[in-house]
């Protein structure tokens, strides 16, 4: 009576007999073909670790951005497809702005997830009420806010259901499920930036195919003191060599 | 001569030979796949209680919000997409804060619910009549409604047909089924409060997975005295105690 | 030649070979799963009773409205989608007022049944004159409005394709065809409106599943001393005592 | 290399290879499933009469209205879906008001019956240059003007195509092929009006399946004298006395 | 590797693999389903002829318009789908109004005929320049234009494709192909108008199923004299013995 | 694994598999079925000379315009759809008056070939910024055009890809391919003008189907000192009879 | 269970099961059917080298533009949809000017690619924000940008997907992959400009199938002292020279 579940998968926003919405999930599965990111939070601070895929010997790793900063006090990893990754960053640097502009004081970190995330859900439909224009397809991204709040270190995740969760630790992209794994063998939630900096690097060598050096990986620290902070390659270099 | 029913259940907005809305219908299986909340109506007050579903030991838990405040006097559980009843939620607080501003009183329930409904029927329509876009798809969310009215409380239920009803115990997700029979096993009209707190635990410690803990339960209580007041952890770990 | 039936049968605005409309037919087939309700004129005003379908013991069976008040002089009960039918009544209600407001004088039955069918017809249309957005199927709702003009009561039914008659008793939703058997048998212009009140509710016994009692009938009457009149519980329950 | 009809006729606004429009054809089919309507035009004034399809006894025949009033010196009788009768009937009403208000002239019948055209033929665009919200399908209904222009009587009949042509004497409906061939054999263009009066009902009677009576069928004659003239039920029942 | 032909003859404006517009061929088609129309140009003027359809005897022939009035000295024939003939002819009226309003001087019969075309070639497109609204398929229209210029007699002929062309003889509708093959016989470029009306007839004679006669047919003269001149029933008859 | 290419050639602006666009495809098949145009450049000036297809001797063809002036030092000779062909010159038209209007000077050839170009290309959007509505498919014209900029003539080719160059000498239409071997074989930049206008005759001689004859070609020369310069059926003979 | 790859890969914003998006796939395919480009950095400045498809004798190569000037200090090479690639450098252009306009300083290479990208990624959309009609497909086009900022020569590369990165060598076309692994062998970041304008031409050499020559090459520096230098055919001619 029922017709088979790939009868119901392209139409963007039909619900399936059972509930449920497969180019949602399909878009789930866009972040697993991204490159992976972990971040990791600390009472210091929270950590970002991600890999950069440089396809070919003549990039300019330094220009595949993977880490950006939103606000002084968010910066966030993104894994799937760069461009729709653009536009939720751009709407997120935007919210964040136009907060301080109107109440003078910082975004929280979860009202600047949920900025994005509203743009995030509105596909499918005609436009939003801000007039911007409606994408036709579920965003095929997931992010990692990290952020000071308050003098405390938060670390947030958001997919493309538009759900947004706080966490302790968190892996996203293609080798999200080891790193993951990892994660919640090694994750306390005492522990210190640098022992957080050396996790993160450690599963994402784990994970990663190619050989960890400062050119296919990013590392950026959100503390109190210095807020958004973007290793230098050497900085990698040594947190590399400690883990070896 | 007909065409059997998986025919005609893609069409958002297209009836069958029998006069039916399967889309309707295939949202209403999306709540059977939602954390369960469970709502009962005492004189004393209203109890909403719900599951989290706490997916990863790194998620921070209180983060994953079931239970909202809509206004002082209206609060409310959801199940389904969180994405869609994030949308639903915004709806009532704005009719709220409007009906407060315009009129000078606090909102009915009924109302409230009401103009929930109101847009939750929309679906597949161009726009509806406040310029706000409207959405292809029905909403794949059901709502508890819990509040004080004339100093009365009053528990209402919304599914996404946008029928709204009035209930003296509901509940909803994916284990209503068997909760909803133990609810009416154990209601009786003159519950004391904490007697429905303890029938919500026990209803939800039956029809959840996992073991009942502070962390994966979230227990709210509506009452003339102290409106909207979500437990501590140490407040449901006590009455968890109880039920033991 | 020709494709068999199922072939047209999904567009919404596409006649078929024979010159029909069958997403209209699909509507009205769509009442007849809806809750059944009578109407029944006699000189001295109109009588409405309808089923209420309660679901759930726990459910407060005054809350499910099947039973509206349009304007003072006009009521209607309805069968089909909930939704539909809240559209629908809006509307009825806006151009009573319209009316009064403009014209200082009641509006007529027919012109209300009109300015509904009105809005009933333009399904598939990209908008009304009036800006309203139009919906994109038939709605799936027959009314019957009960109503006082110049002293005399009348009762008028529409159902989905727009039609609307004058009747002198009419049955609508799932039990309407032995109804309305019934009704034929039983109905005389000069009734009197307790013998029509009793001729409604022993119809409603008869095709209803459950037993009839004062919480799954709603009665109403509209005559030109009281107007629109709700009867309470015990009235009902009066009135089933003597059917009995 | 064609394919055969049948893959052509869903599109509202294809031609098929033939250069054929299949939903226009198909339009035209609605009307034979419409109640029979009789036109005849004499030089003492036009009748329409149009039988009524009372189909259920607690109906109120008045009520069932098929012939309406334009203009004080158009009458018009239709066939076919009634809610798009209506819509049409409503933009004759409009032109002849306007015409009368900017030309201080009564509108010719030949004029009116273009307004309505223009309307009918619209379908599928995206909307008129008035801004009215076009149809998506073609109107499903025909209509018979009985009209006074210059003191002479004028009977025009109008299709789905939009096409108006005058005629002495025109038979729409289910009953129209009988019927017309009838209306052949009797017509001269000297009848009186009586005689035509008689030749329709007779043509009725002849194609009717129920009893003809003074409920189920209506009379209107539009003279110089009277114009608008509907005949009471004691005048219809007297004619058919006549033909007895 | 290539669907065949009847693949891409829906859409209605999509290229076929060898480059062709399917429904614009149809509709060239539905030209050769509509009544047969004949237009001779010569030095003392442009005659005009046209086959009327009288579907029924009942009907009054002279309102069935074939040949109408586009400016004092523009008058048009038109064969296929009437509706879309009148369009089209209300676009050449505004426009040689307008010329004739901004230059004060009359409009020449080839920007007349292109005004149309410009209309005709829209289809598919959402809108023209001037806000009109866009017809979804092309018009299945052809049409003859007759005018005087410069007090010289030119006949155009324009297709559903919007090619204009001027002709000395031409000749369109479901006789088109047997007519245009006398006309290649008859015409020579001194013909009187006498001569060219008597051919007109002959061929009309030809190629018509029913008998010629003052009803079925309708001859117009545009000359210097006077301008476009609609032939009584008497002259027609007059020429049709003069053929006989 | 993929499908076939058939599978991909009806969507307008849909890539297939190895990244082709075949409905432009198709489109540039649409020329090979226009009449065959050749230009050739000298340094003297440009010739156009172009086929015209006369379907019938009662035509007149100076009536198919196949080479229109654009400006004063612009004219052009198009091949494929003429309602098409309409629509681009028109826009080369109005840019080029703005160009004078705006910039005082005449436009470059190349800019016009570019404006056109720009409007070839927007197909299958929402309409272009200049708010004129777009087509819903590509055009199906090649465009020559023969120009003199600063003193020099310039020879230009746009096909339905939108893409334009410029050519010593190019043949477009039906004939193309036989037409322009022959142009390769007798082009030398040093022709004069009659030399080019000869070899543009003697190619279409050798392509036409038909009798090459005065009626039946168009020929155009763009000098300095003449500029666009239609030539006579006196001269157009004259040539002809040096080629024999 | 799931649909092969083919049922995915029509719809422009589809997303497969597996989370791939076709339609920017094919996009890329379409790169790969251009003509080859590629760019070489070197500290003295970045060297840009095409292959020109010259596909008739009669055209006029310097009229088939592949390397264009976006800025003074930016220039830009393409492959792929030419009609494509200049609506992107149209908007590259646009906004070097606002930016020079608005800041009083050069626009930097990166905001230039970014700005590209920003619209490339658009399609599917109903339109940006900037009121400009949006793509109902992905750009078929990439670009490599060469650029000097801060004094120091850039090159970027952006395809299809609106990913852009800076690399030291790139190659994008139909010859892209044998030249890709050439530049790597060759490519030194310590080139001089000399050299990398023989590996560029000894790397089209390899990989085009005709003779490489002045006429079917173009070749353009970008230096600090000269900016945008497009060379001559003697200079080209000399180059070629240098490389047998």
């Amino acid at each position: 009576m029922f017709l088979t579940r790939s009868e119901y998968d392209r139409g963007v926003n039909t619900f399936s007999p059972e509930g449920r919405l497969f180019q949602v999930e399909y878009a789930i599965e866009a972040i697993k073909l991204g490159s992976t990111a972990i971040g990791i939070c600390t009472p210091e601070g929270v950590v970002l670790a991600v890999e950069k895929r440089i396809t070919s010997p003549l990039m300019v790793p330094s220009t595949v951005e993977k880490i950006v900063e939103v606000d002084k006090h968010i910066g966030c990893a993104t894994s799937g497809l760069m461009a729709d990754a653009r536009t939720l960053i751009e709407r997120a640097r935007v919210e964040c702005q136009n907060h301080w502009f109107v109440y003078n004081e910082r975004m929280s970190i979860e009202s600047c997830a949920q900025a994005v995330s509203t743009l995030a859900i509105q596909f499918g439909d005609s436009g939003d009420s801000d007039g911007a224009a409606a994408m036709s397809r579920p965003f095929g991204v997931a992010i990692l806010f990290a952020g000071i709040e308050a003098g405390q270190p938060q670390l947030w995740h958001m997919d493309p259901s538009g759900t947004f969760v706080r966490h302790g630790a968190k892996a996203i992209g293609s080798g999200s499920e080891g790193a993951q794994q990892n994660l919640q063998d090694l994750f306390r939630p005492d522990l210190t930036l640098d022992e957080a900096i050396d996790i993160s690097l450690n599963t994402l060598k784990q994970v990663m195919e190619e050989k960890l050096n400062s050119t296919n990986v990013e590392v950026m620290t959100m503390t109190k003191e210095r807020e958004f902070y973007m290793f230098t390659k050497e900085e990698v270099e040594q947190h590399i060599k400690n883990i070896a």
